[in-house]
């Protein structure tokens, strides 16, 4: 798989990128990122790739052109399957979509930043708008991150043991059970006793018992 | 205000945390990040902070004891409004809960790794429990990067227009209406004209009714 991502900011999300499981993902072959500065796509002489809105608003607004020649130059390479833009008001991401994008060959992830990107880029060159969640952040950068780490996460052989991945939160519409290791007892706080007892027909049916409990009191919602 | 990182991979959020608006917040003073290396508080002589489950899952644990003596250490030099995990059964983050943390003083952010935490750090030494969305990540650096992101957007003088910062999306309940900057004609896209008028009260109407169709459109659900 393959993942473009498109900023004014490559710097804030290298480190992410290059680091863990997204670095063993890439050594690994499951993944190739390409980190494009939306700076090198403008013919302005001064790098600018913004502009104040029209009418008068507050901000600046991200132009379409550099923007246009960017996603084009990656389209004239190879296909894409989705071209993202991360929004606040686009459809929200869930494990769902993770596991959808993972199944593609090519996906660009265009960023926003400042106040926002021309209308007209949302309305001819994106296939896909996507938000992380109701709130403003500065830019779009953190989010294309966050989709990258989730969606290689997914994909068979990114992470060690592929059942860990399986049996987390969402992916059977349950919450994860809790979780404890070494040492046993800690300022005074155990460990739950069937954890330590071996039994293992005993621990699954415990965990399995912890996990809707926790669904219930904290997201009655996932279980509809 | 203080925000305190604790975090197995400083070097994926170093980058997020050192560019754009929080690099100014921080040269302006409004903020202070403290980045710590949970490996700096382990007494392991391999820096192990993880081991594996009780009851035999698969994946890694992280063990409570470093979490305690980083949180303990930090809560010894200063007082701490919440001590934030990230975790995907939490709370989920919005921007009311941005707008809420951006009014304290100083807050641990503790970001999970590997399969979780030690149960035991949620029960005794958490305040607050965070999640960005029903997905899951390899970690919660990136989140703990996104709330940062989030909160300091809104301290006051942190972006160079408030103005701006205000008439973002769900600050008033409504999603933000389009923007659009030159060229006001590009492959024949046009800019809608009445932002080329220069007629403001006719601009702020059709602002506030794109404003009040997208969020019917998209989002009904904010509107209830």
């Amino acid at each position: 798989m393959r993942i473009d991502i498109i900023t004014v900011l490559p710097e804030m999300i290298e480190g992410a990128l290059h680091n863990s499981i997204l670095k063993r993902a890439q050594e690994k072959g499951l993944v190739d990122f390409g980190l494009h500065n939306l700076r090198d796509y403008t013919l302005d002489k001064h790098k600018r790739i913004d502009d104040y809105p029209f009418g008068g608003e507050a901000g600046m607004v991200m132009q379409i052109e550099p923007i246009d020649r960017a996603i084009s130059l990656l389209k004239s390479q190879r296909n894409y399957d989705e071209v993202i833009f991360t929004t606040p008001d686009g459809e929200q991401f869930t494990q769902s979509v993770a596991n959808e994008l993972s199944m593609m060959q090519n996906i660009i992830i265009l960023c926003g930043h400042y106040k926002g990107i021309d209308y007209r880029v949302r309305e001819h060159l994106i296939t896909r708008e996507i938000s992380i969640g109701d709130f403003v952040l500065t830019g779009g950068e953190l989010v294309a991150a966050m989709i990258a780490d989730a969606v290689v996460r997914v994909i068979p052989g990114a992470i060690g043991d592929e059942q860990s991945a399986l049996s987390d939160s969402f992916q059977d519409g349950l919450l994860a059970p809790p979780v404890y290791t070494r040492p046993a007892e800690y300022k005074g706080w155990k460990v739950p006793e069937v954890l330590l007892s071996g039994h293992e027909r005993k621990i699954a049916e415990w965990r399995h018992e912890q996990s809707v409990e926790r669904t219930k009191r904290l997201r009655p919602d996932l279980m509809c």
